[in-house]
């Protein structure tokens, strides 16, 4: 004599401090309500959060991106997921659109911490079962973990807004630096455009401060691409040897648009004409500028999630794509 | 044929940015200097560390204490304890003068995150082999770690500075709620005085929003004790009734002095005549009032940290007075 | 082509030796059967337990809690959450009453071992995926484990017979020493009484070897409370000294009744009128006496044993109340 | 607001390069179709493998046996139930008919591995949940893994084959040496025949080279039984010693036909009449003989398939048998 | 700036409840004191175990022996294990003459529990870094752990015992069931006689209750070996059958002289003329015997400990000979 | 009373299968024996090893390359790792010049394997406590571990062969596809000569099977570099197009040259006048080519093993450029 009941599954979906706006819109695309989440901010700095109704056996994905203050958000989203774990829920998600320190993936100087890969220990140490990220750095960082991690990416989505306002033969993909050159050859296949590099390594390049065009971009439409878009630095003084090596246009893309500091105003007052990026940082606090036009990652975030749900294939939404860099 | 080489070991000496007037004193109390770190803050909030000299085979220590703002304190430890593990120290310290979220050491409500919990395991799971903490809110947080934590105490310390200035008979001790009764019975028996209870739990205290006075304080010099001192606010509302039941005069002391928000301001307008704490948390950025008396913890940091490099006994340090709260 | 199946969830529930009792009215509480254990003790100590069963795939619940010989239950225990976990159990869930060295959470002098730590470590170890136990001595506790503590509390059925029996206005609630005052203070809000404490710590109450009277109990009906009576010598000589402060009456109340060594006669003997406890310790071997009365917990562990095999809420079991300590 | 599904699932079998044969006839058996995987050998040695169909939230069963190449086999399984759980199946159970390494369970000389224990712990990391296997060579090498191990056998299916064959009163059962003499004396008590040992270990045993007959053979048929035939030199050492002790005729069984080496024509050429195996591990490459017959342990593999898919008890297939060695 | 000491290593040599006269000659044999420990028994049945000295840096090796009461050992040596650790022991070495729940090291029926390897798992979890013990039943058994073991036998003292006191020539080496051949096997090589095994599997040798003698003993000193001497009811039963076979003489030895229940009677009433063993079990509590023979493991047991504190070869103790089972 | 004895380490130097010459010239250049190692190769596959003399407390270092055949050698490097941590080394050190499926390190299609992830957790799981490899693919790949590990460049030592054999100015350093990019960037900055990028993923390109050169080379001599030639193929693709693009000389170097299948006769046929590599994959059987030059990394390799045997910092062999790729 035992009791026997059937097993259904619950989604449930949740959001940290950072991204308000994209998780309302991601819970619109599948049709939830955003969980309801007590969140305490106490003088001394502690932040406290309690899911305000039961998680108990539910599939729980929590979002949670690396926007400032990035510290906070990391700590925010590891109580989240702990907190949801030691209720019960019966796995627990990160969606993490942006990833954490996803650029300290690697020692470039001796002594130097790998603190992507920590991150990847916390999010594992706290409790997750699944991760769920879009255009990481590098191609190796799910190897960070040691659960199964979902890479979406938003490549196609910025190549096809390309496609529609580029004549490719006019264009040429551009790779901001060397250690970008792979990923600016992926998307200059997409736009089936020429592929160009700029080299900041050289001796002359450092001596004077702007990169070497390696290739040709003469009255072209030069498109700089990247995952993510920070100071913007990198894109503006390539934009500038590209104009000396004259090309016609200068455009740029990313997934990430970070735009710390006063990169907004150092875009706009640069020689790029357009700068396309998602939303998976939102552009909070005069971090938006004029020629900065931003798609919605929502759509890609809302279907994987889904899928991740229903146990359907998630490379499927990308053509398999996903994968790729 | 084989080589052999005698083992020696080397005590090496690291700050995080929590605390660096401490650590120097640490550092000038051990003989040591405090080694070299390259920091660097990127404008998107991503926050660097790099070790600047070999610490190859060392005994590493690291100093970090939960000081605004938090989690950027608490990730900086993380970070720093990896990469130090990372780069072949043979064992790393985690020093934590005041633990992070130690107040966040249970459930109070369902659902609630355990965040010292997370953060212990956080700690271990970076590669810290060892932790060294004072005064922590629970003697319950040293089982949250699975690698040995040696607990430190103000408290005699502090005791002392009051056996010196108050006459036992003409003082009581105050625990400032129902959760600190215990400690405040230890600290009454130091000074060998009686012992008061404040209970802010009962239908009528909750309703006057002023607690209980359980015992006799008519007359006296009462201490309010605690281990931690935040917002102010309880040893506020508790001075005030103290001073109601006829309290003589009001004292307070606390190991960890956080003064979060307005707590400095709050706490020179009350009727407590001194507050003494110890330099845990740097009471920077105009954290310090006139009626506050800061002792130093420095001395029983070194002493602490010396005989753990050279595996002498720590509780003799405290005449096995640290464990026992 | 491939073979699907429907998933459903088997709710089986066993026991160990040492609480048969409770554990057939827990059994028939939730409508079902206590699953057949074949128990084998051989003459050289070891002893051995196999399900008679499959448990494939089950949800198991194993009753099992703190009673003598401790140690064999405990590895009894031990055992068979993990011959359960590798006969192919889904889940297994360790129920225990009265949680294993539960007073054994902190060091209290150097080089003591953190016992309820080391078995929570254990009990994790051996396959639990979930524990559920009753009124620990401190709420930390649950953060020995990185696995969900379903923590229970009997405080409502006492506070509620209590109240049914003494006038709020003619009670007092006594923590027996300054370790259980916040527990003390949470129980008379529960009843609306005022709070008095016992301090066993200060010099005088060393030497006269009474506990001091924090708290006026004249004319009072005083009941002392706590999580457990183990020799009942705390409570005895705290019921002594309420008696000498005035009291009316004294009454006593615990969850756990271990009732060690002459407990049993000592009560019997002592200025209490009546000892309430629940079962969640058999009080079996002339362990029982005249003034104790016994409440049953089965009702509330067969309730939340339910819950947490269908995925609902816990806490509501208790409007919340069960973390609250 | 939240979604909610029924839980189904899916059993998906797949199959490595060392057992395509066996692998499609526990396919047939179950009545599924072995998954589909794209395989590629690079010129420098590495090995890949992907599933070319989405194994998410599937119940995965991959089938890969002890045969040479040995360490390619054990890589490939390890890559593959490390890809299938990466890929998000829900449980990946590794079907290892001969367990690999299974002779090297213990170290028999100072500093020797312990292979077996290895590859447990290699399996498990990979992030299998469940191991199947078939008549291991010790009990005892479940308990190195700490996930559930279901273990067959073939020893039954080995009887019934003799039992048909032979009457019980000509026939002796003989262990081949001293460390298979409990599986003998099991065997034996399956077809009721006496038992005989072969002793190599003695010294004159050691110095003739030839192993000591304990018991009597005159007359009779006698069994050569053992969980494995690598070499066949100790069947064939074992058979001479056992006509030269009178033996009528000499049979001989195993689980496992490695038929290592020459081995083959060693057989061929003894004493023995008939070698009856089972096709755990494919008799490839001239390894057949005339002598030898093979029964299929498809069946057994397919039915413990079905009954762990279908959490339904295992050992009922085997009636109890197959945990008694 | 650092500072810099050499490192040295310093024995600290603990004993459990379990076997004190053993430790002490150890001890004496090492030329060391036993550490202080401080034990508290309560009423309630929770032990208590503090250390009086400093651990810190030093090399634990701490004696505990599965003598009974089992359990509370089992748990006393968990728990001495743990605080030495979390006291900073430099390494715990657990020293367990006698292995606990060592015949429970494989399923000998369905949902059996696999008690050694939980054993194993709990001295791990608990923080030895290394396990000496002595004649395991089973050679697979230190592949339950991740951690080194260090295996000792007593085999060849007891050997060199008989030895010197039969004459090869007149001696069998007598298996007492199948599953102890090939030990018997090994002990008769190296008094070079010949081996005979006794098979209780046969369905006549279960009809009757008497195990079938396989090989000859007529006229011949028999003597029995095994790892362990627990009833005896197996070494009486074999030793009738021995005598009904012609055996002029029945011996008997084994490491592990449990002699639970009323074995020292049975054994004392039997057709066994001398039964050795060796001192790794205490015979206490009228478990002795006048036919019994004790020779001490304490030399095996302190040369081994040496030679695991410097650094030195544990085989070259035994000639290799420790692993050969 | 306790015994006390300094610590001393002793480095011990052992080889695998794969690399007996590359470890013999390590050894000579430490000035160590290669320890000595008992290797069992079984007819049926099974590979055993055992260290013939005690490894007890030594600090021991294995080298072992990914030289064909892969598995076996990884099987190899895994089992000798876990038995010099079993036989009580103190610390294990897995020295692998080229590491095993370094190229395997992301998904770079659904479902695929990071098999150099698995690696990874398999010898850290194995008991390694530290790695030293060379030249990894990627520079995220040590975060795969979380053990230390030590990385080592070739790079310096093929850039100095080119700067005393190539006119700077004469030169051009050629990516072989837009993924070696950042590395070739590198090596022109050492060499001090401009780059030139091969792309392989546009339409074009893949139309026409031959990569697109972007940047000039007319002139010039082309050195290709990568970290790795395995076919060959892609050089040889490489080279024509550099010299239908009208490049003066094609040169190419790589770390590690596998030379799988036919590649040094494709090599031998190619546009390209030399191609560099270093030793540590053995050019055995065939693979040697007329225009192969070799140089020895086993300096390198000696160097670094000396420098964490004496905790010296091991950047400072390569003045830091070890890190930096």
């Amino acid at each position: 004599m035992s009791i026997r009941q059937e097993t259904r599954r619950r989604l449930m979906l949740f959001c940290g401090r950072s991204a308000p706006a994209l998780s309302l819109q991601i819970a619109a695309s599948l049709g939830v309500e955003l969980g309801a989440v007590d969140r305490e901010e106490f003088a001394n700095g502690d932040r406290a959060c309690r899911y305000e109704e039961s998680v108990r056996g539910a599939d729980v994905f929590i979002v949670q991106t690396a926007a400032p203050p990035l510290d906070a958000h990391l700590v925010e989203l590891l109580v989240m997921v702990n907190a949801a774990r030691l209720a019960s829920a019966k796995r627990v998600t990160a969606v993490i659109p942006r990833f954490f320190y996803a650029g300290h993936d690697r020692k470039s100087r001796p002594r130097e911490p790998i603190t992507a890969r920590l991150v990847a220990a916390m999010i594992e140490r706290a409790g997750a079962a699944r991760v769920l990220t879009m255009d990481l750095h590098a191609g190796q960082v799910p190897g960070f973990f040691s659960i199964p991690v979902d890479h979406m990416t938003a490549l196609p989505l910025l190549a096809e807004h390309f496609r529609e306002r580029c004549a490719a033969e006019d264009a040429v993909v551009v790779s901001p630096d060397t250690g970008r050159t792979k990923l600016a050859g992926r998307f200059a296949a997409m736009i089936d455009a020429p592929l160009v590099v700029l080299n900041r390594d050289s001796r002359s390049a450092r001596a004077r401060g702007t990169p070497a065009v390696i290739g040709s971009v003469a009255g072209k439409a030069a498109i700089l691409v990247d995952d993510i878009i920070d100071s913007g630095a990198t894109l503006v003084s390539g934009a500038a040897a590209l104009r000396d090596a004259g090309a016609a246009r200068v455009l740029a893309c990313a997934t990430h648009g970070v735009f710390s500091g006063d990169a907004a105003a150092r875009l706009a007052g640069s020689a790029i004409e357009t700068v396309v990026i998602t939303d998976t940082v939102p552009l909070a606090g005069g971090r938006d500028a004029a020629n900065v036009e931003v798609l919605t990652a929502s759509g890609i975030l809302a279907d994987t999630i889904a899928n991740v749900f229903s146990d359907t294939s998630v490379s499927a939404i990308f053509a398999g794509a996903n994968e790729l860099f």
